[in-house]
């Protein structure tokens, strides 16, 4: 099934630059897909500060257990990324970790990298088994054919059902010397926190400490990449993985332009799997404020977001603000009636309880027949505060998952 | 628009006994709906024992604020329920209460019965001023015209989306004495935990001393209306009412027939419920056993249950069980991959962390093209166990929610 562009796709892949450090390689293994790469392998300097953030399913998948048993391992050699699309390698038994050991055995002998500093990923159909010999077939073949201008390539295999390659780029200028910070992801389904996307990779040639990237990177992700939902259904194989080569030289640690930086990549990546959302037609943005806590705010803008009820609703180009009232009512986190305040783009729709005096249906339709559609509600308790992201429901939805295996 | 009878609708409308001790009356009152009856009026004698349970949403309506101050309070005389549909009089600021005592208040007038015990309940769209006069206006000709004999056509009178009018039915004999139960219901779409249908009443003729049906209703609610879901969306309105007339006069507290047989009736009225889900083909049944306790495993029943990807998988009758793998896994209940057992009715789907051996997809293909789908679990940690009931995720709904203002 080929599926048509998402409407909400970016007008054009970014022009992404090289990252001083890192290199990447792609290659058709035949895992699933016919007639395209579907492996990357990405190979960082020796030095590499890694991080990662991973799903927190019971069920996760046997790559994720292994990444998750190795990153906050020692910090020597190379590091070594290879991701596969087509299969997720997730509920395969012990025949899982045979295939990740397998796999990463090979990465390692071709690449020189330290097999407790070789991350793998895999993503696609839960419960079939992944022929490890695909992929080590291929590794020789990546590992010299590395490049450090393959990374849109790299986006472009790690897909599965997504409509575009996700890739994101920022840099910034810190003491004289530009940092460059470059990003991929995919994930169209399956999408919610924690974690929300499927995968992401995100290179920098900044200089980050030993230790120094995982607190930042969970730090960043709660206000990224767990303020996404498709459909409020958690995947059993997340990743979310930052690789600093350092190659920069410069020291970014609690440096508010890098972290800024960083964030916009995160952000911008999470967004791109939002607006590639199976089967959306509109891109939906929830801001909540005046919350009992940042928490709570949260909270409230996912059970909005992951609301069929609401997501239905802006399908059909209907200000149906009962449905959010319904939504915030739901979700469990303090709320008063008669101080909520909703909002369909700047239009005041209700406040104090009830539909707001001099609302006209007419203007928050006007709102929700917009491609972005965004929604404000002030709660009036506190001053937490959360924006999240998702798209509406369609019937293209259905179509997508009623036929598709993923 | 006029929707389809549910396939999943019973074959026929059961035959209700009367109650001794309660009447019921309808009339079209023009709230929403033309050329139907909207509002119905339940009069029970003096001595009849009321329990409540009510939708936990921190944004509910109006008559269920109402209820739930007056559920607990002192048993004398009649008992009067007053039921619209069309409007739910949520969100609707203080006009909401002020609409609630104009009812109250000449229900209260034209039955005789004390406000303190005078119920209402209000279904329909949400956000919009409901009229007390077009409810008050017929409430005389309502008083006038209790039969008891009109049980039926008050379950015709609160629906809204419901395809067909929900009854269910039981008679138990307790020391030669035969004590009728019988009840309505209303409700398809904005269902889910807690309170998983929008109405229920049931009304019997059994003696409940003063205070002991409200946790006897509790505890069954919890093992049936809690325990469906539609599409997650839990309504503002949603209650659940018993109304004991005592008029076959035989006590039934704590007695376990009867107690069986109160739990069949909601049982079978909240599975009509989930039979008349918003475009629903498929009625589905997750039996979760082998959970750490009974509340894990309803727990882990919700989760699949609420799934989008599980629901368009058994729509599209694709035996896609690494999706219930999925959403076991995002639960937050605690599960062990490596001792996940999951069937398709009888068939040994998956075990031991992998597809079982043996397993052939055809035969997981054959039980979930059924009408009636069972989906097994068995997480072998312990003693808990719970079975949920849901609907499958079809292009129907997204038909209805796009363009329907609930």
């Amino acid at each position: 099934m080929e599926l048509p562009r998402s409407p909400l796709a970016p007008a054009a892949f970014p022009d992404l630059p090289r990252v001083a450090g890192a290199r990447f390689a792609t290659a058709a293994a035949g895992i699933k897909y016919r007639g395209r790469d579907d492996v990357m392998l990405a190979l960082c300097d020796p030095g590499t500060e890694v991080a990662g953030v991973f799903t927190r399913s019971s069920t996760r998948a046997a790559p994720v257990l292994d990444c998750q048993a190795k990153i906050a391992g020692p910090a020597a050699g190379p590091v070594a990324i290879v991701v596969n699309a087509g299969n997720a390698n997730a509920f395969t038994g012990h025949h899982g970790q045979t295939t990740v050991d397998a796999v990463v055995a090979m990465a390692a002998r071709t690449t020189g990298a330290d097999p407790a500093r070789v991350f793998t990923a895999s993503t696609g159909v839960i419960g079939e088994p992944l022929p490890a010999d695909r992929i080590t077939d291929v590794l020789e073949e990546l590992a010299g054919a590395l490049s450090d201008g393959a990374l849109p390539a790299a986006a472009g295999a790690i897909r599965t059902t997504d409509t575009f390659p996700k890739a994101a780029t920022r840099s910034v200028e810190i003491g004289g010397t530009a940092v460059t910070i470059a990003g991929i992801a995919k994930g169209s389904g399956m999408v919610a926190p924690d974690m929300a996307t499927m995968l992401a990779y995100v290179f920098t040639d900044a200089v980050l400490p030993h230790g120094a990237g995982q607190p930042l990177l969970a730090r960043l992700a709660d206000r990224t990449f767990n303020c996404i939902t498709v459909d409020g259904d958690t995947s059993t194989s997340d990743t979310l993985m930052l690789a600093a080569t350092g190659a920069s030289g410069v020291d970014v640690a609690g440096d508010a332009a890098f972290e800024a930086a960083l964030e916009d990549v995160l952000r911008d990546l999470a967004q791109q799997v939002v607006r590639d959302g199976e089967g959306a037609t509109k891109f939906i943005e929830i801001a909540v404020t005046g919350a009992t806590s940042d928490a709570d705010a949260r909270t409230i803008g996912l059970s909005i977001a992951n609301s069929p009820l609401v997501k239905t609703a802006i399908a059909g180009e209907d200000a149906n603000w009962g449905r959010v009232v319904m939504a915030i009512g739901k979700s469990g986190a303090p709320a008063d009636r008669d101080r909520i305040a909703i909002r369909f783009g700047d239009v005041l729709v209700a406040e104090k309880g009830w539909v707001a005096p001099g609302y006209r249906e007419a203007d928050g339709a006007a709102e929700v027949a917009r491609q972005e559609v965004r929604i404000g509600v002030d709660l009036g308790l506190g001053d937490g505060a959360a924006t999240v992201w998702t798209c509406d429901l369609t019937h293209g939805y259905i179509s997508i998952n009623a036929d598709y295996r993923s």
